[in-house]
């Protein structure tokens, strides 16, 4: 126990972080919605030259713009996050512009970084055609970098300005494949790669498009609400309210129309069961925002012709197959940021069945997903059932009603299961079955993870149900982690 | 930011974690309490030779023994926190020994695993002298380890056997300080050393002693409830309920003569400002357990002679001091974990001030302590008050009563500082005061930083008070803690 020679230094080698930048590539231009112009431009935010920091997106549709957005629960808002909740909410719902800039959180930073912010939404407001509606501000704007530091805003103000119609030799605002890479470009921070995504959709046999991007590698796991718009019923699983987490943006458009309220319970909806289902680090930021728009431009109605907003009350169905179809894509950009995460080296779904509610499911999924020694497991390959079975047991139960007497359910660990499931559809292994640990078969173990995706599936055993189970994305814990966070002295 | 050549390992190479040997040191004999035999074994838990694995502790006074104790809330609790938590039960708070194994938790075993509990209570009621009352068991039992795996049972079962008082060839039971260390040495896991201190105070002019060992280096950020004896009223803070956290055991015994319910309520208040303030790395166990014994041996009284149990409603003075001189004591065997925690090469104590209530300054000192952006920062030595501002506002506050129409308390941004207090006294370095950030000296934050303990003061500014005031102890994330939990190709 006692050591003569103390060492006075350690060296871990450990294989380098494999490269992520196969997950970024061209999208087929009949994927991108119609009636969006978007650029990315070096303003002057990062240090570097030609390194896209700003990106401002322009919906140039004649039908009418909806916008939805969820916003982190953090105590300490950024300015952007506030500026953007006031302009939807005095909107009702409305807006045609967003304007984004990397390099610089604007959070923390007092009134100057509230007018900064202002001063960002206005001068995108002023690249907008005039508009039919009375609307103060049509422009949402996100951050994301540093905190406590405040914008060079008037670089950044030079930059918005630059993107005006008469100023051709500097416009670069497009509807092209480049168009959207750059503005994805610019809202990189320490992703490796930039994060683009589009889905093609059908609703009532026309043919509907959604793109978006967005941004994540460290300081992940959000847990984001739904803007405070007169029609925010929702309030999202809150499960996730205990453990807020990190700077996350996300930004989808499509030239779908639907009806401001519908697009806000769609966007919840969504959020929940993707951005508000990763995590990196367990950690949350001030300024995590995901903004959804739709602009009705697909109908290829010209100025005159009023396109129909799809609503949940009038079209229930279309609602429906635009909120289904939403999440799919949502949860596809989400995964994105886990891949990315930093030091990943494993892309790990957490599946929790058959707990008694889905907010319930949520909330353990999310304790595993976060869980220091589940993460360091993951990186070490180790089935460690163990650590995921100790996650699971630490998350209580609420009561099922607001009696005073009611009692939380509780968990029969004789009705629990712990399984690995790969993701080549090959046999899953189960290391707990009902509560007994089964003999692992070590080399099976091994090949499942040693993959860089597999599943850890874990079986309540409290009743089942679709609304019972949540999904989660983590990646593991490495020395990369460690090193990108914290070793300043490297 | 494209790479041509791609490295194919990274090498780190850092500090070493420093020696923690220096925070074990042998105690005086007359601050051991009275009334106790002790004593650790190899019974051949774990595999090394002559390392200790069981430890035995009697308490041989001969007025009667109270008996108190926290347990996880972990819905998997371990075999012996279930049997444990029974005895306590049945005997109205009455214990009189307590047997611990190290090398394997009896966790999720099933009925064999309770049934190895129960045989290992049994076996250790043989080795007490006859008892005055009628109770069918008077031993706690503990356990430490491996999850999932069964006990060695007839190997324990010897090993107690072998304390008897007729073999007196294998006897080791004692009561000298190397006792106590053998016993104390029993509990390690992967402690780097045996954790054991001793106190000595005076109430109403007659001097007492505690003294106790605990164990837990990772694993750890216990969140304990006090045992279910009727008169458990206090729920603890439940502010960790939300993250409940991993293997600690404790074990603190004295010879004051304190009422089992008593006893209960101060080692509830104790545990909840002590070994439920620190965290190693934000993880939870199935086994956690804190046990308290009072065995009246101080008097010096005989056996016909019956000392009067100090109880908070007959002697309020006494019980004060008592409480408060075990929530100091306590403190100092639980930071004594946090100074040994896997990999750690810092001991920050994060303080809370000026919060709503006692409850949520301890919930946001524990969000700040487990953030996994906080503790790579401070391995790096970075004063980051973004990462601290960002894990304080993510912690929701509930509403002050539970009307329908209670809205939960605010932060007002414009009211929160950071503090940076060196361990040395001298000047405090202020980051962030009521919301403005700080022109930081960095060659005076480099300083504070570099040191190995200090202090992180976060003020909230919603009113004042002892009762509004948290502190919690952590310690940093290091490549060593993912080496550790992680990198078992290593």
């Amino acid at each position: 126990m006692s050591r003569v020679f103390r060492r006075l230094s350690s060296t871990v080698t450990f294989k380098a972080t494999p490269s992520k930048a196969h997950h970024h590539g061209r999208l087929p231009a009949s994927s991108l919605p119609l009636g969006y112009q978007l650029t990315g431009v070096h303003a002057g935010v990062k240090k570097r030259a030609g390194v896209p920091d700003l990106a401002v997106i322009l919906s140039t549709s004649e039908q009418p713009t909806s916008a939805a957005a969820c916003f982190t629960r953090n105590a300490f808002k950024a300015a952007p996050v506030i500026v953007s909740e006031d302009v939807l909410m005095q909107n009702g719902g409305r807006a045609r512009a967003i304007v984004i800039n990397s390099g610089c959180a604007n959070a923390v930073t007092g009134k100057q970084g509230m007018d900064d912010a202002w001063a960002m939404v206005k001068a995108t407001d002023a690249l907008l055609p005039p508009s039919k509606r009375d609307f103060r501000h049509e422009t949402l704007v996100m951050s994301t970098g540093v905190i406590g530091q405040n914008l060079p805003i008037s670089k950044i103000l030079t930059g918005i300005e630059e993107q005006s119609e008469d100023r051709l030799s500097t416009r670069t605002l497009g509807s092209t494949f480049a168009s959207w890479e750059l503005a994805a470009k610019a809202f990189m921070t320490t992703d490796t790669f930039p994060k683009l995504r589009s889905r093609v959709f059908t609703i009532g046999g026309r043919k509907y498009r959604m793109a978006g991007m967005d941004k994540g590698a460290g300081m992940i796991h959000p847990d984001m609400g739904p803007a405070r718009t007169s029609f925010s019923g929702f309030t999202g699983t809150g499960s996730g309210a205990k453990q807020l987490h990190a700077t996350l943006l996300g930004c989808i458009l499509t030239d779908a129309a639907i009806s401001p309220r519908s697009l806000q319970s769609a966007l919840t909806y969504a959020v929940d069961r993707s951005f508000n289902s990763i995590s990196v680090d367990g950690d949350m930021s001030t300024n995590d925002t995901v903004i959804l728009m739709a602009n009705g431009a697909a109908a290829g109605a010209g100025a005159g012709q009023e396109v129909v907003e799809i609503d949940e009350k009038t079209d229930q169905e279309g609602y429906e197959v635009f909120k289904t179809e939403l999440t799919e894509f949502a949860k596809d950009l989400a995964q994105l940021v886990v891949r990315d995460g930093e030091g990943a080296t494993k892309f790990v779904t957490v599946t929790v069945k058959s707990a008694p509610s889905y907010k319930s499911a949520h909330s353990i999924a999310s304790r595993i997903s976060t869980s220091a020694l589940v993460k360091t497991a993951l990186y070490g390959e180790d089935a460690n059932w163990g650590r995921i079975l100790a996650a699971t047991g630490s998350v209580p139960f609420l009561p099922t009603s607001s009696s005073p007497y009611a009692s939380a359910p509780a968990i029969d660990p004789t009705r629990v299961s712990v399984t690995f499931v790969p993701a080549d559809g090959s046999a899953p292994l189960p290391v707990l079955i009902n509560g007994e640990p089964e003999k692992v078969d070590e080399a099976r173990a091994k090949e499942i993870l040693q993959e860089e995706e597999f599943e850890i599936e874990v079986e309540m055993g409290m009743g089942g149900g679709p609304e019972t189970e949540a999904k989660y994305w983590t990646c593991d814990f490495s020395y990369e982690y460690v090193r990108i966070n914290g070793d300043y002295r490297s």
